[in-house]
């Protein structure tokens, strides 16, 4: 069996993950990412060791440990390059980990992580595969020929920084018309907001706080303005994928994070625009799906990734 | 040695490649697309029968014939799925060769075959290489730990047809806002066109048939009209490379096609814009050059790719 580690900036998951790829115990601790990285690695060797303990295990039966870190990672050197939200540069996570616990370290970037982990729940034979998660921000890992593909300098895959409305919203990225721009949780409020001040009738006026599930409830209980959002939102969701689809033509193409959870009523119509848009229709088409691991994409993944 | 033939609308283009990777002879004939394709495939047989002669070679110094067909090819059984400007849909093209000839034919999309050309030319030795096409339209080829990517169904690569510019130009291929309706040729004609309208005065208006040339010349002549449609069309081509390189991070990219021959004037202010705008600043940068083989990229990776 092998750990795998979630680090976020808010949380650090943890989880004892079985051959089998399921989580057998899990547990987790704050972050407090303004402390000095030895800190919050001393708290992973702890976590690890609270769960094997928990599990009733042995350090001999975990054959890695395999960490999701946000940021640009140096895979081979388990380190990490530059993480924004931790403050971090240079951080040899891998090295420091090996202090406390003797047992291979494996980092990934965490949206390659979650990627592979949801590769492996999908049966993990597949020649290539797509990830993204429409959360916070667009994340996207991409699988070829079953290893991560990281490209030469290890921070490929950033699908949510291409560009799709040029000269467009502004993105945390510092770029303008970004996917993600268009496509994340944070845009899809952004978009549901300037909705209700031009239509202060809606449903959606009724929202205390408006949140990503705001224009699809409305749109659901039949609000035109809720509509409106939510179809502007799907197109943007779906020309995004429509642009991987045409790149990367891959077996499979999963979507996960919070909007996720609409389901077929996200799912349909993207299938439908990528259909009637994508660039070849005399062959095969790429599989689009609901993600199915959701949160527990990221420790499985990391873990699963320790086996790569 | 092998032979490379790249088909084309117009012509069939055919040589014999030496293992050191170079064009050893050449010719070519027009394509007659509108014939049958067993009569195309015939002319093809003989333009290689005629090579072997003219090189003085024998047939069984020849270790495979690689075709680079435009349209949905499927590598593995040699057959053209779909090929728009041929109008052919399920061409048994290897079946139909050998026929003629008793060796190994191996059949590529032809954008794919040129960024393979482009590829070994390049040393052959990287992880991961980006060739695009600013031609008629843009094409593009990934090269992936040395190998073609195809994708599942063979169809991958049209980096051309993403949108970059939501809602923006119709496209040839029916969407609207794909990067090659803003970076071809065909799309710079246009732009030089639209400023010729609004400037008259402009150096440019002088031109009697305006081509991908018009502004360029205008610009480094000291023309105001023509240095703005050229910065913003680089702009254009520049923030789709942007993008490719966000989600490949390839050790190298190429461009090739008509407007490469532009040269540093094209390729330093691309280079520019990626070195301010790609996502991750802090690891090591992807190489951006322009490609070296031009038009003898389709032989040379066609051959080649029989290699593979």
């Amino acid at each position: 069996m092998y750990i795998g580690i979630d680090l976020g900036g808010t949380n650090i998951a943890a989880g004892i993950v079985s051959e089998d790829k399921k989580i057998v115990c899990s547990d987790s601790r704050p972050t407090l990412s303004e402390r000095p990285y030895t800190e919050i690695v001393a708290d992973m060797a702890g976590l690890c060791n609270d769960l094997i303990k928990k599990a009733g295990v042995d350090i001999s039966d975990i054959k890695g440990i395999g960490i999701g870190s946000p940021g640009a990672i140096d895979n081979k050197n388990g380190v990490v390059i530059y993480a924004n939200n931790l403050d971090w540069n240079n951080v040899p996570l891998a090295e420091e980990l090996r202090k406390y616990i003797d047992v291979p370290v494996n980092v990934e970037n965490d949206a390659n992580a979650a990627a592979y982990g949801e590769y492996m729940e999908c049966g993990g034979d597949m020649e290539s595969f797509v990830a993204i998660t429409l959360g916070t921000g667009v994340g996207g890992g991409v699988i070829i020929d079953g290893k991560i593909y990281r490209g030469f300098n290890g921070v490929a895959g950033e699908l949510g920084h291409t560009m799709l409305v040029h000269g467009g919203e502004h993105c945390t990225c510092g770029n303008d018309g970004c996917w993600e721009a268009y496509a994340s949780v944070t845009a899809l409020i952004r978009q549901t907001k300037a909705a209700i001040a031009e239509h202060p009738d809606s449903m959606m006026a009724g929202d205390i706080k408006v949140s990503g599930r705001t224009s699809f409830n409305a749109a659901k209980a039949g609000d035109k303005a809720g509509r409106e959002v939510v179809d502007k939102y799907i197109e943007y969701v779906a020309s995004g994928i429509n642009n991987i689809v045409n790149i990367f033509q891959p077996n499979m193409l999963v979507i996960g994070g919070g909007i996720s959870n609409e389901g077929d009523y996200l799912l349909n119509p993207i299938k439908e625009y990528v259909k009637k848009h994508c660039y070849c229709k005399a062959v095969e088409q790429t599989e689009i799906k609901i993600a199915s691991l959701k949160n527990d994409a990221g420790i499985i993944g990391a873990a699963l990734a320790c086996g790569q």
